[in-house]
């Protein structure tokens, strides 16, 4: 069992019958939404699911997994995500898998938040990780401009085909290598502000409960904001 | 002539030709567009338009204006566009036309910001003009649950049909009734940083020239912020 592996089945044991659960997005996600499906089908755990993305919503749809939108329930009870960073006070960097918009919609109207990763993804500062932006594509190469004249590196997000990554809401990802974040607040603040940028994957002040899966096990670490 | 005639002719006396012109959207921006179109057919005006809204590089089309994408100039000399509201500090509600998010990307990016108002959108204090806010559909029913317990009366923009309006990005409007802004900054920072907020009506520190239709005339007010 790999690392992403171990952490993803721990979490599904936070899961309880009755419950609203949002269900993340990415590699590891994977394992947690796949677990969650075994239980349904041979323990007949009893939740329903809130997906954070169009390919969670296929993989959830193909187990089994009740689901219902943001938007028809009154909250959600918990969300299980994955991270591509985490940094030594708990704050994250998400969007590696383009899907930072809807997993930032979900985790928001979330009552716990836990994150699962792999011990490689624990940083002391955020930044080393490229920070995704989602933006409109109309007026994206100023904002590529933009970023470039303060230094961040920019860099609009590509498939391997050279097409540009459209996300579920058909904006694009622009990734800042920025190496080092010193006030992810301020930063925050900073992009929410600028014209044509939907959302950024600084997720602030978000998490309750990581999981990290390290070679001797799962630790399970709880954050207090 | 109406008073939104008036003023629309009197602010196409501002474009030059060499200007790189952003064309604003809306029943007052409309007759300014017209009279661009006048100028380039009878007087041989030179200029390059960006557009604010489908609808209104339908209209520029139409009447040969040449267009450029945001992202294919370096910058906009000039852009001149309606506002539904201006207070007596000259900050701005925009987005009765649902094409505040693009008018706003193309205002960001211009050197100059010509505002065209008959005297009706003049006030003290911004808030009895709804304010919209253009949203993401996943997640609108959360977020106007969140603006009710701030009762802020929002409703989510629907047409005369029933049908909910989608902007040319494909997202929705909630407006809010607040009657009164008191601290148009701090409302906007706060907008801004909720997630799915993709951008709000607020334009503030925007404008630099409002001309304004009165009975008697177009006034022309120069703005210092």
């Amino acid at each position: 069992m790999n690392l992403k592996q171990m952490v993803g089945i721990e979490a599904a044991t936070h899961v309880k019958s009755g419950m609203v659960v949002g269900l993340g997005t990415g590699s590891t996600a994977y394992y947690m939404v796949e677990e969650v499906g075994r239980r349904i089908k041979e323990e007949g755990l009893n939740i329903v699911g809130v997906t954070t993305s169009k390919a969670t919503e296929a993989q959830a749809l193909a187990l089994g997994i009740p689901l219902k939108s943001i938007d028809d329930v009154t909250h959600v009870d918990l969300t299980i995500d994955g991270a591509d960073e985490i940094s030594a006070d708990f704050q994250g960097i998400k969007g590696g898998g383009a899907a930072l918009l809807f997993e930032k919609i979900v985790a928001t109207y979330s009552n716990k938040n836990i994150w699962i990763v792999d011990e490689s993804k624990l940083v002391v500062k955020l930044g080393q990780f490229p920070l995704p932006v989602e933006v409109i594509p109309y007026g994206s190469t100023q904002l590529l401009n933009l970023f470039a004249t303060k230094e961040m590196a920019p860099t609009l997000r590509r498939k391997e085909n050279g097409d540009i990554v459209k996300t579920d809401s058909q904006n694009y990802i622009i990734d800042l290598q920025l190496d080092q974040i010193d006030s992810p607040k301020e930063l925050g603040t900073w992009l929410s502000s600028l014209p044509g940028v939907v959302e950024h994957g600084l997720f602030l002040d978000v998490v309750n409960t990581v999981i990290v899966g390290r070679e001797n096990g799962p630790e399970t670490i709880q954050v207090n904001h």
